[in-house]
């Protein structure tokens, strides 16, 4: 049986989704820019997918803008707005713990002469109003936030921070909600965001598609120009079948999430309770004001990428920081930005769950770890 | 029976290529970035797609960059190109009929400050060699030439350019070959081409995937700045089952063309015989050096998008102009590049085939637009 435990890097899909996905592809394949019937048919497909996803997110159908995916949205929303508003002003304003496609997108306009600062976090991962509040200028364009932080799972106030900046009308809201959707609720309206980023793939849809809520009235400047497709703010052949496997993932992921909330607050609570009475193991994430779904851990004086392929021998499947910074062995920044230092920085263990996850495999899973601590200490000592 | 002849807007997915899509998605949905079994397994059917893919197209892996489609490679190439050698130089040659994902982020770019011309087209829709000669500056980086055009068919002549430019190490050579791949041959390193667009869902591939070719040494400003995937140059959690699929694609519509080409040209030119027959039908598609796949015509004293509707009655689906602009009702703006004057750009019709196309739909096809034509004629007289 396996155990997976790395869900913030990607979901499996649900086998309906797969489905939907199929017959889209193979009875409705023409293109919805196309005049004739085929086309139309596939036209109709996009504008009911359009209409769901806006419903469950309780916005507007003509606010929500698809993409190949949250990478794709989060470079659009801060390359956008830098485009579309460099009259305006030149100052961006984010956090230190970002997903690398916002913190990449700055840099690469720090090198095109905007300045971005990149505020600090506490010792639970957030980052407080009152920052954003000090660091906003005359000239700030942009404050992009993130709802859930994907390595530690830390909470951002995106609410306080949005009602501030609703008194900064020239200063455009980005919150980045891939982690947040359909495991911790958000009001986008309330809220005062401007643009919002999620993805498919992250909660139980198909890699290939995504969505950049874009607030009635904000201009962007496209990041795909070209054919004019969704409402001229990003082009490209719309990918149909994505997108509607997509819409009825992020409904069946909102109702199940919704259902079994406090199930999964209780894995949570299981895991935390075994893994603290670990040796060598420190929980990162912050006790309060966390997602219900991930937990990260420090190991003491073992290597996380060798802890990690001890695991997989027995098919449990955890993850070193974020799926995307895996591989680079750098200590994870979220951590380093939380004033945890470099040792127990390059040691971290993300598990991040979804609603398949049952509390009955946590022993299961909790004795291999265990084993596999012992037998790594032992090697390394 | 419905008669597909809008291939240039999107082409039917292969069965087994939606069949391979499946399996991925559904078993190997780990993400290629984690650095367990699950995300290694994914990793190696990326490495294998991205291996059979540059096999195909006879250049390196490392010379094959995933993107969501031809749109975004497109973009990817063209600002890439500025962003990355804007010290260098601010001046860009295309012509005046690319695809609007190649026109239009020229048109960003202008708006930066880049300086872009636009190379007119002689009465065949091509471009000539001693045209690109004679606009090239000292501070030109970028050339970007389509292969084939989109909505007439025309093959522009990119090897003779390419050979041109080859003297020219400073100016980089981008090819949008999203019409040619599969149906015109071209050789990307004989051409000295530097950078290359393709897209899966024209080639009997899914939504979601493309490639642009990056030659060795040649960097480029990431359009999707993030987690450093595809060799730090196109960010984001690959969508690998699409890619999977298109490299499935790329390789059965290679071979299905190289073997019915003969057939594919028969098709064409028995169109082309039937088609200069009807009064009131001027061909427009150059009847030399020009794509197996396309014919374009222009109706006289006749709505396009109403004969479009006409033909749906029927099961037989063609296109005004490309997909992308089928719906602004604009004249073509190849056909008017081409000298046609208003009135016949504005009243343009696209055939697109494919090899599933048969010379047998031809009296089908030509009786129902003989009797479109006389009724809607009727009708406007």
């Amino acid at each position: 049986m396996m155990i997976y435990l790395d869900n913030s890097a990607t979901t499996k899909p649900f086998p309906e989704v797969v489905d939907s996905f199929v017959t889209v592809a193979t009875k409705y394949f023409g293109n919805p820019s196309s005049l004739h019937e085929l086309g139309m048919k596939a036209e109709r497909l996009l504008t009911q997918a359009r209409e769901q996803i806006a419903a469950s997110l309780q916005v507007k159908p003509s606010e929500i803008i698809f993409t190949s995916g949250g990478t794709e949205a989060n470079n659009f929303a801060i390359k956008g707005v830098a485009f579309q508003y460099r009259h305006r002003g030149n100052h961006i304003i984010t956090t230190a713990i970002e997903h690398p496609s916002v913190s990449e997108a700055c840099h690469q306009l720090e090198q095109l002469g905007f300045e971005v600062t990149y505020l600090p976090v506490n010792e639970n991962g957030v980052v407080t109003v009152e920052q954003v509040k000090k660091a906003l200028r005359d000239d700030t364009i942009l404050v992009s936030i993130m709802h859930v932080n994907n390595e530690v799972g830390a909470i951002q106030p995106v609410e306080e921070i949005g009602e501030l900046l609703s008194n900064y009308p020239k200063t455009i809201f980005h919150v980045d909600r891939v982690q947040g959707i359909s495991k911790v609720p958000l009001d986008m309206k309330k809220a005062h965001i401007d643009l919002c980023t999620m993805s498919a793939h992250k909660f139980h849809g198909l890699r290939g598609a995504g969505i950049l809520y874009v607030r009635q009235g904000i201009q962007l400047s496209p990041l795909l120009a070209g054919g004019g497709q969704e409402m001229q703010l990003r082009s490209g052949t719309e990918n149909v079948p994505a997108i509607v496997a997509m819409a009825k993932a992020l409904r069946m992921s909102l109702e199940k999430y919704d259902k079994q909330i406090d199930y999964l607050l209780e894995v949570k609570q299981a895991w935390l309770n075994e893994l603290k009475e670990i040796p060598f193991i420190q929980i990162n994430t912050p006790l309060e004001h966390s997602a219900p779904h991930i937990i990260n851990f420090s190991l003491d004086g073992i290597k996380p990428e060798v802890f990690v392929h001890e695991l997989e021998k027995n098919d449990i499947f955890v993850s070193t920081t974020s799926a995307c910074s895996s591989k680079k062995k750098a200590p994870s920044k979220t951590l380093l930005a939380m004033g945890m230092g470099d040792k127990r920085a390059e040691s971290g263990i993300r598990i991040s769950l979804s609603f398949e996850n049952t509390l009955e495999e946590i022993p299961i899973a909790i004795a291999v770890m265990k084993k596999a601590i012992e037998k790594l200490r032992e090697v390394t000592r």
